[in-house]
């Protein structure tokens, strides 16, 4: 439960255990409460998480306009608070691009890199379904605003079988959803338009491991190949019968991936 | 152009050319308007667009709560009226889910089925994502459900590559998401909740083709397996890099498919 | 049953029917024996079926060491001998690669192609696999050469459901795999060793059907998405659940795809 | 470097590290030597390295006939003799098949449970294909062998990125496929047919992870889908671009899921 100042704007972060440090990059609609459910699971790093400005306990930027960089730059401040050397990042979606900008602009920085779900741009079609986002926040109605933007993050196979969890997460959310959150989404939402690393991602060298999802309708998984086609050092990994937010729907693969890439030797030379 | 009555209420359709007949059965946003720039490619039947109820030129069906079984019914009867004896059917998407409970209804009166984009049923998935448009057309504002609904419907990469066009459809549809529309958009979304043919589809035994699309996020591959491996004589066939939209994606293939597949004798035996 | 001299050697070729041309060239294995069970599907076109050099009724090219080119221009050859202005041309793997080699070099005698699970080179890797398939003919050993090389060719699904079908198939081929078959297999493999089109392909601009299958698992589906990459007017369609021999595991695919696609108008201009 | 003795026959067998012990059993043509190069990677547990009865330095079973549950048996004895309560076990496709056959058998000495590139059952296709190996094996030529059997074992793309290294491998190999080896492989090949675990595979209930590759054209992925669907407690992994000795063509998801899996909490409750 701690806080800094970038850019004269309070950043909420929080860090946990000890280890190599890994700050996990949430996604749009996460902050760092999304995590405390995986915190039992993260034993062998020191876990950094951070609200972007605009989510959780971070600040609002009220009437501002912003882009992925300046999350990117707060990132950087961070590590340079925390007295870091060298972090591990892992990021989804959202997260994903900033962890990818941040690669390319920090890499000195950077240990490893691992994302989940995240697109190399943001194409005019991801844009359009984006703005689709934004007009339903627009209505201010929460229900509105859950129907147009959580069904489709979710595969059809795990959204049924577990539709019990869903509802509840429906009612959940509906608190959620509300002026201020909204208002906040829009900005987030806006601030990845004009996000492309597609010229510049070959230059990210150290080692990476892509995760994609087979029924990731958002970021789907052309993305992921073509990432891990111009990353020379990535590896890429797919999990099947699994939509965007992986986290939720395979916790035991995503806990599994981030607990064996970030604390492994991978260095194997083939005889 | 032309009309008949199906419970009193007004059926429009249209029949070109000669040959064995064709009823081509439409996506829930399309009407028989839709597939004129189609006809010169099909010289090889009889070919009958029909407008359901609450499309194009059939009677909208105000204040009325429907659901796919009308439709299946206004098939049937529309056939009795031109007095056929049997007839090929192909239908897409919404029209694909009418063509199967057709099949498993009038099985006699058909003699090859192909749907393309087609669910077996309206999962809870399935059925919030047309809650969400069902939300984005109670806007009553044009551009939220252009933006809602269409991106969604095409593959990434088709609707970056031809950005002009989808900005025109843009302009186009703008016009077209007025109320008369929204509120029949509204009618015919719920006349397919609760659709389901699980466990019926395995008595559809005419020859049938089913083809899915590899980036269709609506309808996504899953399903098409899932019909193939319950309908013993149907085929599948896969088109890659392709969205929801597959005749407006892949005409060629779209073309291809159904020519090909209801004019050959395709009864070969393996020595 | 007729001949013709190319090179001053026997080619022997059949001629069925009326309509565009249209040129079927075989697989490595096949003859134009294996197209009799076809022969009543196609009824749209002037069927014109081939042996290339060292496969059924065409001469034997004892001794003689040659490649793909070779039978590139027999086709030609052919087309000249029979007074064809242009034609159509559908190839199968072996008779794929030629196909390709052949639209490169002949482009202006070509309406449209069609490639059934082909590659776009003789990588290490299927050079490799021929030789082993190179060591199994010289065991001159009938069934040691079958079951080197029959299994890979289906699909597991197709070949287990079929066993009774493969095990006819199996005392049938255990008669041709016989010495001079045997010698012709070898010479054949090899003249695909060096086949490489990769960077030519895109020269390719004519109509183009590619169609692969999703357990082919000797030309396998990656070939097939870089060839359609690479040719600009081509379009890409998959058989799932279908190995290498597409023809035999899916003759309603196979059929309708050749009927509609060389006999349909797809031009189509999206409004 | 130790022995015991099974059915009074040498087996072979090497302990590294401490933790929680983890078994890894060896694809078919392994032996404990293959796993050098991994184990400055294993460091979170005791690895146990076994050679099955007719691999490395285990007794070979000369003029015997047996089956796999023998080396099922094995294990199971292995771990009574080492005196361990329970046991994880990773196996890789002859070893998967162990590893199924030893979870449905001996389920209460099984902590955790993960294979690569393992099939349900010995197909008829797959017990052709290894009629085959077997057939290339009787000539007792070593590269016959080679030949036949390694390229199809790898991917395309990986079997031409490292042709260099499959050079050196094919000089390796050909030295150790001669007479004694190859009656060895001739029966652990024989020892799989027959195998079959479809109908059992659901009273798997320990926590299992599947892992398939893109590219495996002798375990295809259908095998592991389908596995994946029949054991509850299981999830699936998918490594794309990748053949059948997934370890080698990519040692770091092999590392990272191996790490990750076995010394994880992944009891995750979603709130």
């Amino acid at each position: 439960m701690s806080y800094f100042k970038f850019n004269n704007k309070k950043v909420y972060y929080e860090v946990y255990g000890e280890g190599k440090p890994l700050i996990i990059l949430n996604g749009i609609m996460m902050s760092t409460l999304s995590w405390k459910i995986f915190l039992d699971s993260f034993k062998d790093n020191q876990i950094i998480l951070v609200d972007f400005f605009d989510q959780g306990q971070s600040e609002k930027l009220i009437e501002e306009e912003y882009k992925i960089d300046l999350q990117v730059d707060l990132i950087n401040d961070l590590i340079n608070h925390l007295g870091l050397d060298k972090a591990n990042i892992v990021g989804i979606s959202y997260g994903g691009e900033v962890a990818l900008e941040f690669s390319i602009k920090y890499q000195d920085k950077l240990d490893k890199l691992m994302i989940f779900n995240t697109a190399s741009y943001t194409s005019p079609w991801l844009r359009d379904i984006g703005r689709g986002w934004i007009k339903a926040a627009e209505t201010y109605d929460a229900n509105t605003f859950y129907k147009v933007t959580i069904p489709v993050i979710y595969s059809p196979e795990f959204y049924t079988e577990n539709i019990e969890w869903m509802k509840n997460r429906e009612k959940l959310l509906n608190n959620v959803f509300q002026k201020p959150f909204l208002d906040a989404m829009i900005r987030l939402i806006k601030s990845a338009e004009g996000f492309d690393v597609r010229n510049r991602v070959h230059t990210i060298e150290v080692p990476s491991l892509i995760v994609g999802a087979e029924n990731d309708y958002l970021t789907p998984l052309p993305e992921q190949r073509f990432l891990h086609q111009k990353m020379k050092n990535s590896k890429l990994v797919i999990i099947p019968r699994c939509g965007h937010a992986s986290m939720y729907e395979n916790p035991t693969i995503f806990i599994s991936l981030i607990n064996g890439f970030f604390n492994s030797n991978t260095n194997v030379s083939l005889l």
